[in-house]
């Protein structure tokens, strides 16, 4: 192993660590003595990306750095600790004197709010509450008014945390300061309570929210317990992803079904979920179910966007309370956690993480990158090409070992 | 990627996915595009473990199968999670209808005690509390009579949670039983709150005494900012190991010194701790110091070893302490929280790794697997050769970035 | 003091410990040498409850006895603590030998299910998790059928858990068994999130909920600093009394506006809520309300009442937030914790407190008392006669000392 | 009820509030008909303090005050939120503009350390980290430097947050004050952990304190449980009073004996607490055992005083464990979390105990009282006379109904 307190340019990162064997040989010899570890015949092509870390060389002189932040979209928990961790970094790290806060999402760049200026003084204790100091919003990836603002301020490091809408917004934004010739470095931290950014191996918050989201899940087995015949119905987060779901599901060990966006389901009919709910109450006096916000959509979905040009979501959580009060006999508890999940502080684990995705983060603008993101890659820290990153959401496999455990944790068969 | 619920017995998994670059060619282009993705040129040798998971074939009857559960060595978050895992995968998931719960460690095997019939009911809820359900214990490794006993109960598997002694009994044990020609797959799950087993990612419960621990030292730098020349000393495990101090050390952010078993210091002189701290007194009016249990062995250890077979460690927190009121003027206030660490619940993130170790672990043994144990590997579980698991303990590498990072936190500079 | 292991039948703790001064003479002397402490000239006239605890001489035969307990309404953390805390006062300080838990309220009498048999065992536990481990249900008042079932069952003891509504009950079932002539004591605990009983300073869980309320201001205060023109909105438990959303908005003291049942405010108009959210909004960026659930009733109430005979609530916290996004540009996230606070386990406080009413409800019953509730008065324990306590429900006072805080907190003015 | 935003100067609270009954009538009859409650023959005299509250007329001219804030002694849950609300009172309500925070204790008034410039916006977040803002020590009551700090300073309100110790300090400079004609409030705030403070229902931190505490015991058991005849220790804090080492005890509930400094005990022979752990290890296999620091003090004290004129307490948590590991056959693992505890941000209800503590301190010197102090008193806020209140420590009565209670949870019986 190479010590020193640089990282190579030519280090790399293995995404896919996974060689998945011959389906011709599923009864190879399970000897596990080192010498018959052989990949080949796998169809396993290995695909590498830069390892994230300080360079020796870098690519701005710091008295001429003007660093602009800026946190778009929803809340997650740790997002002042990215915050607290670029301020941190560009400052006593690599002695940057000048930091901006953009104030409310993209817009801020040209809404005619002050940016807010960012040192180590101001940061010290922002991790300590929850959301973002800096406000967050939705929309304004304006490219052009944003890079007019870059310009106009004499900003050349652009840091942006937010999810896949956002990112592509910083890659766009990227690509035309380079059009333009500018020299800026835009950088992205994934940000997403989802946890829906692909090749990732999770993103910052997700544990945090999985923790809070089960303390949801334990109150509605509570409630579900307590009454008779009680049915407590949690919904949580996830778009088009149902990881919180499925991870909280796990985590707590009481659900008796768990719907997320990836997986159709009937709520009608001999399959549909209201006649297992039915069945469970028969069979166990109580019921608990857990739905993503964006499972069974096709119910309730009026269409259109939001401000951030996602699909507009109907509330299946109300919905489906509504069938199983009209369906079966039954003492309904329905709790939507929501923004008590989102608003934590971060713990321990993510604070750290976030802590390094800050300090990458600023490593990679100095290094010149742009259009790049950073995240944890086989248990890695990487810097991630914007596009090959968002080329579409991460999905719960539904064939994968998470899925199969989380029905093996519920039981509960096929929906349809 | 290939679909089915069971995992092909030549499914591999990388040990190691980061190729370290040339040194020869530190500027290589920042370049990110794909194309350019080659690690070729670096000294990298991809090593292979096997992808743990549930098999097509099994190597045992379930009708026939007497396991075997047996917790080693102190406590961590989790333990009663793995228990509850292993139990309900074996009795749900394959149907074993006689599981044994080992008295206390491994002298439970032979000490008289007998041993607790566990099922699902038993183990519904025992995750809710810390400890070990089974109770835990060091020592007591005497192959011979644990071999004899395994024979005489019928016991054809054994699962066996604890640390690298622990498991390098837990391998001469499946040595033992090959010789005799018996049946028996035995079976690891790393235990160890110090993060010290090589290979791996991390342990079960790591991620939840980081959190506790820094919950010590948050009270730690309470203390020492509420008095006049406060000192806060915290003292927190790690024998070989000082991952736990460094984690906690980065997570809260406001210590000033990290002494670790790895790196050795000098407490005197003009460039030793105790002149630091005065210094820091001097400048800020209070100080953090974080320890790990096995920082500074040769200033305070007397030899001899435990039941264990580990070196008894002195009491370097006590004698620190004494160190700083002995030179400087200085209020000094000393937490050791150790047995408020280790008996805490897991949190959801550890819930959820222990419940897919205890899995995975089954799944080992119905392969056929032997001399095994499980672990989290470039963010998959794998199966794990225990010998080449427990060649060494893992330790913090000093060279490294993460250490890198603890010392740009806390500012500290080399004590020597 | 008098010292012995038991209270005296004639032990009177005082209900009213403030003497109101005479108006006529505001600025007596503000001396505080005790020689001039003399409320004579006050209108003060004491009133005095029969002081709490075991008695010498029991009025019934453990071995005779036949104890119920039943748990009537919504939960309430601390509900498992006090059923804990009868069946050990029943079984260990008594030697009672049959305890029987009814199922989901006073309805369990007579709806078939059987009663749980409940020993020192079976509780040991239940304190850890929220919720009633009984079963808690509204409703299902009949006193002649619950007497019958006192009757066929050869109860001679009935603990109800319940608020105003179910003492109200547990007194007509008490006269009810007093007119038949058949000798059973009833004993009602106060069980009331909403610490809207008469007499007492505070019922039992009411601690743990205004610290869990807290969290949801507190998330709901992030979600409004981060956001654009953000409003959080919480709406807290509080049908006729506001006490929860007070104390809760006193202990988080960043909420703008406290709306409670007790008080009636204007949402539209120049001195309306809506119209101060934008004040808020326009002079300091975001805004956090605070609504008991009671409150503005006439807003959204539909009439009618629900199974425990309560007046149906219409929705004002969706109704509030409506208003808010119809009239003023701002970003609205709006919160409901409810069944986040009521299944919460108890804090220590609570804790202690329910042991301590569970032990006396159990001293009452032997002590012969029938018809009575047990509760803190002045920092001590008392027996109440349930006519008394019910008179009416506690509600805020908009005069007190306590409303004023909060009003001094919120800088909010009238609204109307 | 009067109904105005000021407190009467006439006003007042009952300090007793129980009359204990004749011992010559034990068996009086127990209805609970209103007419029979007479508390005459009982030989109860009343005592009366002030009701504390904001009065119609001031003695001070805001614009002419100069307040001091300081705080003494160790660290208690809930001092940050006790300056707050002083400042927040103080400026916002009655609109003074020159406040001090003393440093670390009374020798900040002349130590040549600088004031702290105190206004709403430095104490706005304070309360939600620990310790105290200021800086607390103990010791420095030199009351003539003191008298001569706030002549020389203008100073003409001083708080004094601390404990019995102090409060008597306090007095002194009320007394020095008076004596020199200084025109000088000088008001307390009780501050103690151990709740040992006469007259007061309860002091701000102590439930904080005991919640924290309660964890440490559980922390206990799970090891004692864990391990093999395994006995946990937790020493917990209390000189003179049991109080925190009862209540948390009675909250665990899992406690086997607890010691308290108000009553002695034999450690060895056959009815020490020894031979009392080895039967709970021979009959239950595990043991838990809680000590207030000042419990056994006869077997460890080596004489002297401390800064703040306290008695030296020897380490009985220590000495105690020695003598359980030389005569019997156990694991003991033994946890002192004191400071762990006091560092502890307060929890909803401490904080608005302390809320509430810190206006009435203000309403009190701004009424024109001196060498007084504020408290909960028969569940009212009271201004009291110091000298009344620190006639001696409060002490946990071995005789109560509390005690008694502690007893019957543990079983344990007398130790001599």
């Amino acid at each position: 192993m190479r010590k020193t307190n640089f990282v190579s340019n030519s280090d790399r990162i293995l995404l896919n660590s996974v060689a998945y064997g011959s389906a011709a040989d599923p009864t190879q010899t399970c000897s596990l003595s080192s010498d018959v570890y052989d990949p080949s015949g796998c169809d396993y092509v290995p695909e590498w990306v830069v390892r994230a870390g300080p360079r020796a060389e870098v690519y701005f002189d710091p008295e001429e750095v003007h660093a602009a932040v800026v946190t778009c979209g929803g809340l997650c928990p740790g997002i002042n600790d990215v915050i607290r961790s670029l301020v941190n970094t560009l400052e006593v790290g690599y002695g940057v004197k000048k930091i901006s806060g953009v104030r409310y999402g993209f817009k801020g760049f040209f809404s005619g709010d002050e940016f807010m200026p960012l040192n180590r003084k101001v940061v010290r204790n922002i991790h300590n509450i929850g959301g973002s100091a800096l406000g967050s919003g939705r929309g304004g990836g304006d490219v052009e008014k944003i890079v007019e603002s870059i310009v106009n301020n004499g900003i050349n490091m652009v840091f942006v945390i937010g999810g896949n809408g956002t990112h592509a917004g910083a890659n766009a934004i990227s690509n035309e300061c380079a059009k333009r010739g500018v020299k800026v470095s835009v950088v992205g931290v994934p940000k997403t309570i989802d946890n829906d950014i692909l090749l990732l191996d999770k993103t910052f918050g997700f544990d945090t929210a999985v923790e809070e989201a089960q303390k949801a899940i334990q109150a509605a087995a509570i409630e579900a317990q307590s009454a008779y015949r009680g049915v407590g119905v949690v919904k949580l987060m996830g778009r088009q992803s149902g990881f919180i779901a499925m991870f909280a599901t796990l985590a707590n060990g009481q659900v008796d079904c768990c719907l997320i966006p990836e997986i159709s389901w009937a709520a009608h009919g001999p399959n549909g979920v209201v006649e297992y709910v039915r069945n469970m109450l028969d069979a166990q006096g109580h019921a608990v179910v857990v739905l993503a916000e964006g499972a069974g959509q096709e119910f309730v979905s009026a269409g259109g966007t939001d401000a951030g040009g996602n699909p507009k979501l109907g509330d299946i959580g109300q919905w489906f309370c509504k069938q199983l009060k009209a369906e079966i006999k039954c003492d309904v508890k329905y709790i939507d956690p929501t923004y008590m999940v989102r608003g934590c502080v971060a713990n321990a684990h993510d604070s750290i993480m976030c802590t390094v995705l800050g300090q990458n983060a600023v490593h990679g603008a100095f290094a010149g990158f742009t259009g790049i993101s950073v995240g944890s890659v086989s248990a890695h820290t990487a810097f991630l090409p914007i596009p090959r990153m968002i080329e579409r959401e991460r999905l719960v496999d539904p064939d994968g070992r998470m899925w199969h455990r989380t029905l093996a944790s519920t039981g509960q068969p096929d929906f349809f």
